[in-house]
């Protein structure tokens, strides 16, 4: 197996970066770097060609998971070996297992778009459950990929990845700068989920392949920019006094909508 | 206004007893009671006619919210103000508003079937965000109302209340002591989701008055009894390497499948 370098003090420069890319969303983008957490989400990240500048690993879980190291450790520029109070520092969970990666971000720009494909877009989602519960949805229902605006919640997040179970790990992921101005320019057919029972029942439309459907953030829907470069303001039919559904309910329905055949 | 009575103890019985009430799911059910937080729920909650045991009220909150309280007030047996660093004690949420209740049960009982609605049944899920999720959907899609089984999470705990938004003061709930034995007495015909290939596709089910849909517990889904208790074994067909849907997003897809005419 590759070399581990040991590291026992928290004030390591290695430690301290890597705390920092844990707690700190502008530190990943500025670095295009993040942290994952545990043999399994490392495994997968492998095998979806995500390369690692550093495996970190608990002395326990070195003699542990030693077989699943020896994967993860050929996938990493870099391998290091820490105490188990120090893992515990650098872990965002409480009952850490002991094994870590930082990754380096995969290409999340527009570049990535299939035009033939049909995606689920989410304009400024705040809640890392939501961003993590839509993901598996759109994973499972077989959608193309997810659309995000770079001002809702960080998909590289800890929580969100948790949250995601590694889905976002597997999926293509595109990330908009400034999400109304861009989204059009994407060449997909823009639908545009809102709550309003003038707009079009989504139990009428007919979705084809290059289309996108955009759901809007947890308490604001989709901005009024976002709205007019849509093709179509499309509606999930609701009764009763709940005054709308929960953006990840939503975003069920409406890929499992645009996905059906 | 009715009369408030002052507490400033903790060691007032009255207060011990609400403690124990938002801690104790058994103290709940025991008793037919739970705590419900907040103007705006709490609202809700006499507005769907249940009866309020007790009324708790802050110093702060009983002059800021005076009006509001007045017809909270009149809901309630009996009115009490404490100091606010009391009122911090009783509540379960970190900045609480400073008005609670003390709620009686409504009928949960298999006397509240409706043998031409149509139902999402629980079998035991076991986390709060996916209970108050599902019910918020419930109802924006019409749905008559939700099943649930004893063994899973409680519907009036504080968790799942806020989480449901009041959806579940607003829905007829009906619990099952023993979910699989029961649920075939209801008289309803039963579409149990499962993740298997050779199950009936949702798509291709045609769902008529009097019908429930059961969603099986997070990590284990549907029991055998249940299966076997049910007239139909359904699925939501799937693609990608995800498990499965998690169980608020089948939930979602189910009703809205359900409801959809």
């Amino acid at each position: 197996m590759n070399d581990f370098k040991f590291i026992e003090s928290s004030q390591n420069s290695v430690i301290k970066q890597i705390c920092k890319l844990q707690a700190s969303s502008k530190e990943r983008y500025e670095n295009g770097q993040f942290v994952i957490e545990g043999l399994r989400i490392c495994k997968d990240a492998c095998e979806n060609g995500i390369r690692f500048d550093k495996l970190i690993v608990s002395d326990e879980a070195f003699d542990k998971f030693y077989g699943g190291i020896e994967i993860l450790a050929e996938n990493s520029c870099e391998c290091i070996k820490v105490t188990d109070p120090l893992f515990r520092k650098i872990s965002d969970t409480k009952n850490p297992q002991g094994i870590a990666a930082v990754a380096s971000m995969p290409d999340i720009s527009t570049n990535n778009i299939d035009l033939k494909g049909r995606y689920i877009a989410l304009e400024n989602i705040s809640d890392p459950a939501n961003l993590g519960a839509v993901a598996r949805t759109a994973e499972a229902l077989g959608a193309s990929g997810i659309i995000l605006s770079a001002d809702g919640c960080d998909p590289y997040s800890p929580k969100v990845l948790r949250a995601s179970m590694g889905t976002l790990l597997r999926m293509p992921l595109i990330m908009l700068d400034d999400f109304s101005a861009n989204i059009g320019k994407l060449g997909l057919k823009l639908f545009a989920c809102v709550v309003d029972k003038d707009a079009q029942s989504i139990i009428d439309v007919r979705f084809q392949d290059g289309c996108a459907v955009i759901i809007g953030n947890e308490a604001n829907g989709v901005t009024a920019e976002t709205k007019k470069a849509s093709d179509l303001l499309i509606t999930i039919p609701m009764q009763g006094a709940a005054e709308s559904l929960n953006a990840a309910a939503a975003a069920a329905i409406s890929i499992w909508e645009m996905m059906k055949i």
